[in-house]
């Protein structure tokens, strides 16, 4: 195993914990399939901010806030789609890792909780993604695909303090901290368990 | 009842009837309630892309195509946002008419039908868009509501041709225009059922 993986200087300090060299390895000797899972939770982020905004469609200034993102997420998605095209590769369904729908159970049903998590949540893969797309961008071997992640990890980065802040807006910071606290820590426990297909969030 | 409505020169043919005179006078009577409805439709298209887009994520350049859609009814989601701001309104949840889950009862369940009348019915809602906003650019009492649907209905036409492209592209172009006729009778015959609330789809 290569154990000289550069690592991103800037780390997200709301993540529980750092990635693992063997999900680093298992990334770099993968860059296709790992690609195009990422352009599938560009697309997947997409539909997180549209959902939200149908959830609460009255709630002031989400809209102004989910909508932009939303974009953004499927310019970043038609971005790696058209890079995929210039490969000769394209498109194809992935089986997810459990990443996703283990996150999604520790979203409280009862109302405001249900926002403060799903907010929190989306901010946390946000998170997890910019630290592993500046890992790629650092340490990809051809060096078309570490310009493309560096080009796509700023806004996750944005995209996390934006869900914090549409938090924060709503509840205490006591409670936001509290439990994005709890959050990340599940987070990690998710990434801790063993899963062997080459993800953005194996 | 006003009877001088103007009417687009430009029709859509796909259009089994054309938008009554009372639905003209509901919808310049209440300029605020329908440009609320219109900023959900826009909301709504842009969430129907994206499922469309989650459905067939195989299908060969489905996601280049939808994902552009996706970005820009969101633009003019947004569009819509700020011009009711500045007037000092705000979104509003709005039950929405019976339209779109009547048309949604029409879409066959089994492949590759359930594909067709997808693509087919989201032209359709498209193309209503289309007249409707045409009829509201030319009959607007004030100036910047004309000016702001002039802006928006292009693509609504547009988006009718993307769709209607993408049937064809699949299907013979017998099948398509078959199945495009029946559900564009269904599509009037909906509308000409009385609904008394001011909406884009009413």
């Amino acid at each position: 195993m290569k154990v000289d993986n550069k690592r991103p200087a800037f780390q997200m300090k709301h993540l529980s914990s750092l990635t693992s060299d063997d999900w680093i390895e298992l990334a770099l000797s993968n860059p296709i399939e790992i690609l195009i899972d990422h352009a599938h939770c560009e697309r997947k982020a997409a539909g997180v901010a549209i959902q939200l905004m149908f959830r609460y469609p009255t709630e002031t200034n989400l809209a102004e806030v989910l909508s932009p993102i939303a974009r953004e997420e499927l310019e970043h998605f038609e971005k790696i789609l058209y890079f995929l095209k210039d490969l000769g590769h394209s498109l194809k369904a992935l089986g997810p890792p459990p990443y996703g729908s283990e996150l999604a159970k520790n979203v409280r049903k009862e109302e405001p909780y249900r926002m403060l998590d799903s907010f929190l949540i989306a901010g946390l893969i946000e998170a997890r993604s910019h630290e592993r797309l500046s890992i790629l961008a650092l340490n990809s071997d051809n060096k078309s695909f570490r310009v493309l992640y560096e080009s796509l990890l700023e806004s996750e980065a944005r995209h996390f303090g934006i869900y914090l802040k549409l938090a924060k807006n709503k509840f205490s910071k006591d409670e936001t901290c509290k439990r994005l606290e709890e959050l990340a820590k599940i987070e990690s426990e998710i990434l801790s368990e063993t899963y062997f297909l080459p993800r953005v969030h194996s």
